[in-house]
């Protein structure tokens, strides 16, 4: 049988050992590339699909255009069997699980986001991780002016019109940067929205920003960021979010409705699961790349902790989870799969970073390359060229480009057609004092009390007297929805800092009709509460 | 104070409604259009998004770019007060309502789908009336030209392999004509699927497609999709659809995991709810375009029902619902409402078609236009010059002829960016025999039976017998994922056509972990059937 090698993810390291290894093995190995998305992202334009200069299936090639003789697998990876030497996976919308055997597995499998650390982040951010987190929040930016045009409520504007970035990465900078562009680009059309009244404010923990690279840049990179307005919050982290509120850990409190979070990068948990040994949740791997204490199993990228030099202790003695490495990380791992195939000694990694660049947005940039630093527009072109240069495939470096020529000679675009991610369970925190509902607000779904305490105002039915009772930790609210009621009649206010589950209005009725247990439970309730007959809809028709 | 006038609805009537009227008022009235997106959709270029020749920011303009002067006020409108004279709407997240006053009110709120006439349509079948519709349909086409590609199991593949399109009128055909086109360009890109595996029907209650279109046109357009290997299927509708299958009213069985219904048009929701004049479910009007009985509203557009003749009886009395007759009585309206202020009288609304075209995708088309006929390459590209032409926004204008451009010049992108829509409880229909699922697939959610008969097979966990039980209407099965399960235990078929409620693994967690009523049941179930203490997670941290 022909030899068979598997690699897990279709990022930088995934798509470039795939390629490696075709062009080294070539008959000798079935190469086959498993991703869950049938695309390849450049993670350094994400900032620009959020800010709208480049449409989000422009920014992406398919892997199948990218891969010549390498098989694609869009599936789901459920588990590997290091034993049995097979991956298992789920196919499209397919139950079944697939299993696929390999002699060799690459794993390069990235890295995911967990803000679950701070309360109410996880529930109330945005992140900046995949090509849907950069559509959407665009999506987001542009609601935000939307509604800020034409509300009337001075509080509702301001928090509309107030944006957080938190981490001044690489990510975090790049990010703010086109977000401001974008702003500042659209406000033409939303005649009652001024200048002074966007505040832009980008948060970060450390004393500096951008502090890969030299810190000559990072000032450099701040004063422009400054200059065009936009707030940078240095020895500041953030202790708390809710919907319309950041707390930092010095006591700030912003009112906003849009925090994106380019913090948390934590292991995949796909990755977490797997037997293999970690150190801080990374694959630990021998220098040559191969996973420890295993045969035939290579990782690279950010999911691995690679070791630079033979008793590594500091940081710096690791390889830095940069797509430059990545892709030299993946010729390695071709080399040594092709010496372990023919008995030969594999060969450590080794490799130096070329330098790096960042985009500021507005047509500036910071760079440091071969020693050498760049900033303003001559980064900005370098940022541009370098990126055209290193994204993969001839048609896509092609729409890039047009791209950018409609985004440089006509007005940016403020279409929406990304709607809102609509989660129909999520959580959602207020503090002591907060507002929930009131009367007369649009009924969006039932609420549950997860933790704390809140406090329900309404006018009795038969007397008109206003009348406050209590809810606690298990208690919910808001089931007139039952009655056909499509505004609410009371009003609901957070006593305690607390945590609700809401539940879309949609699903719960298609709960409440259909599992017995709810059936029984809220007709029963309706008629004591509210003396009503509510009876779920029969459904003998379709 | 200033005059208002209000219109609601962005889609041809609106914008150009808006348009016409703020360029005879000018200064006099304050001219403000209410839509819940923020962007004008080009209907008939909706089949090449899908088909992926337009990617859709690029196919849509910003309605703030098109309406010089006018109001724009992203919303969804809730009601409407005619004795007040006030729209009620909901903006952005807000859930408090807000009330716009009107001095005029121009309804100009299209057609919405209602498939609830066919058992499981509206549960399994894709429609084609927004941009988002036709973003989901590309994203699932390439879906299972992804999953036929690794699949191991034949009538999965086939299955996947089957696209099938409802109705042979415009939308139909140049749905089906341009979904064939991005799958035969795509195959080259899936070296797993042969072209003769792949079947595309389209299937019409009338005896011939594009009845609007001459017979001879009608035939040569049946001829062209045939001759690309479209199965045309006439004097053909659908009985009842699930999940794998589409049974046709004269006894064919389809197996297919694709079916589009562009058939069902029905009067949007807000507009059933208006109290005004309606006639199949559209608004009644004058030949002059104002609503009967009413002072100071008018309608146009596919919702509403304009004679076009003093005693209309058949279906040709009255204006066809199209963007070319659309746009003719905005401007009607438009001088009516100036004559109205100016106590002059109005004048009714007369126009006759200059002809129509449709694509066929493949650079063929067909056209009658001023009563001449054309076919083929020629018909195709007037096709494309007229639309062009029609396509408000100049910047539009470039970027539709860009993306053609690149079409032309490049292969046809496989990304799928949109992912797949994700209804976290949603109805599935069964016919008496189907699989629901089997043993050792992936656990999805939770089921509960609302209509049919299942059967459960499952191995006795202490005697490891083979069991067999009964579910009924209101049972609920594969609670097991409370366990942690993530593959199923047993298996289950639907011993009678059947229909379930579906509720995903992650809100069915939520839920049971946060209300005390489900909490309880399931607590007691779990101790009850499986002997298992399971108790929700407590949730201190965040």
């Amino acid at each position: 049988m022909t030899l068979r090698i598997v690699i897990l993810g279709g990022g930088f390291g995934g798509l470039f050992s795939a390629r490696e290894i075709k062009k080294r093995l070539k008959e000798d190995a079935i190469v086959e590339l498993i991703n869950d998305q049938n695309f390849f992202v450049f993670q350094p334009l994400l900032p620009e699909v959020a800010a709208g200069s480049i449409t989000a299936p422009h920014a992406v090639s398919p892997l199948r255009f990218l891969l010549k003789n390498v098989a694609v697998r869009k599936a789901r990876v459920h588990r590997v069997d290091f034993e049995k030497n097979h991956v298992v996976v789920f196919q499209g919308v397919q139950r079944r699980p697939t299993v696929v055997p390999y002699d060799h597995l690459v794993i390069a499998l990235g890295q995911s986001v967990d803000l679950s650390g701070t309360p109410g982040l996880a529930d109330h951010a945005l992140t900046m991780k995949t090509l849907g987190d950069a559509e959407r929040l665009r999506s987001h930016v542009i609601e935000k002016l939307e509604h800020a045009d034409i509300t009337q409520l001075p509080e509702v504007k301001k928090e509309a019109l107030t944006f957080c970035v938190i981490g001044a990465g690489f990510s975090g900078i790049e990010t703010v940067g086109e977000m401001k562009e974008l702003i500042d680009r659209s406000l033409k059309y939303y005649p009652h929205i001024s200048a002074d009244e966007i505040r832009v404010v980008v948060v970060e923990f450390a004393d500096r920003i951008l502090s890969e690279l030299p810190e000559s840049l990072g000032s450099y990179a701040k004063a422009q960021l400054e200059k065009r307005g936009i707030e940078v919050l240095l020895n500041t982290g953030v202790a708390s979010a809710t919907g319309t509120r950041m707390f930092t850990t010095n006591g700030i409190e912003i009112h906003t409705r849009t925090i994106v979070a380019t913090i948390g990068n934590a292991p995949a948990q796909i990755v977490s699961k797997m037997d293999l040994p970690k150190q801080h949740g990374r694959i630990a791997v021998e220098r040559n790349l191969s996973v420890k204490g295993q045969t035939g199993v290579w990782a690279l990228g950010d999911c691995a902790l690679i070791p630079m030099i033979d008793e590594p202790e500091l940081r710096s003695d690791f390889a830095p989870p940069t797509a430059q490495f990545a892709v030299r990380e993946a010729v390695t791992i071709a080399k040594n799969i092709q010496s372990t195939l023919s008995d030969r000694e594999t060969s450590n990694f080794e490799y130096s970073s070329q330098g790096s660049l960042a985009s500021l947005g507005a047509r500036r940039g910071v760079a440091q390359v071969w020693g050498m630093n760049f900033s303003g527009l001559l980064a900005w072109l370098l940022w541009r060229a370098y990126y055209v240069f290193f994204l993969p495939g001839f048609g896509t470096k092609i729409r890039v480009l047009l791209n950018w020529f409609l985004d440089a000679i006509s007005p940016r675009s403020v279409v929406q057609t990304t709607p809102p991610k609509t989660v129909s369970a999520r959580y959602v925190h207020y503090r002591a004092g907060d507002r929930v509902f009131e009367k007369g607000n649009r009924t969006d779904g039932i609420y549950t009390i997860i933790r704390g305490k809140m406090e329900l105002t309404y006018n009795d039915s038969q007397t008109g007297a206003m009348k406050t009772s209590v809810l606690n930790e298990g208690d919910h609210f808001g089931e007139r929805i039952m009655l056909g009621d499509d505004c609410r009649a009371g009003t609901v206010k957070a006593v305690e800092d607390s945590k609700v589950l809401v539940l879309g209005r949609d699903e719960f009725m298609k709960l409440a009709e259909s599992m017995p247990i709810l059936r029984d439970y809220f007709e029963e309730r309706m008629r004591r509460r509210y003396g009503v007959d509510w009876k779920p809809l029969t459904d003998g028709s379709s």
